[in-house]
């Protein structure tokens, strides 16, 4: 089954329910999933997640998030072809957050950059 | 000045006004923060930072969050000794994540892991 409802989708998911069971959602029933490219390390993007985005990633192969502008499920590289095969998932120690090491194809970043976090560093200091 | 209210701080930090007016914070104020090690690559953990926190992070050198559970600035290792020194800090093409790059000592997470992603790794497939 999977939900196809609008908003996140909490224990109405076909998430593993003790998966489910463990997680520590925000108010907005959404967890942050960082995506890392496996081999590189690169961090590319940080997305949101609610159950059945967690879900579809790890049972599809694609990365999917949930997008909190939209308010809609996106599969990364629907639209872009800049896809993410996803290697692994795993949650941190407080099981708020989703850490998924993927094989980005081409740009991660919408700006075309190869992460988003190429193009805003901060300067340092006093 | 720095900020001793017990709450995200927004404007009323110490931060450059003109970071401060481009950040998209969360409904509570805060924004999440991924700590990589900088030379190895290694996602440690993600915390959350307010305006004053960024702040202090980009001005101490020593990575400072804001605890939403016990509601007080954070400087990561000041308990534990295992401290990060802040190598680099970018936001995100949305100005809504921070990235900052850093020097761990010892354990990244409470569990004494090095990560907090090392011990629960998801099961993929159908």
């Amino acid at each position: 089954m999977t939900s196809t409802t609008g908003g996140p989708s909490g224990p109405a998911s076909a998430l593993d329910p003790r998966i489910a069971a463990r997680l520590k959602r925000s108010a907005d029933g959404l967890l942050p999933a960082i995506a890392q490219q496996y081999d590189t390390g690169e961090v590319l993007m940080l997305g949101w997640m609610d159950d059945e985005a967690l879900h579809r990633t790890l049972t599809t192969g694609r990365c999917t998030y949930w997008s909190r502008s939209r308010r809609e499920y996106w599969v990364k590289g629907d639209t872009s072809g800049h896809t993410q095969q996803v290697k692994s998932v795993a949650l941190d120690c407080d099981a708020d957050t989703v850490l998924v090491k993927v094989d980005q194809a081409g740009a991660a970043c919408h700006t075309g950059d190869r992460t988003c976090f190429d193009a805003d560093v901060l300067p340092l200091g006093e």
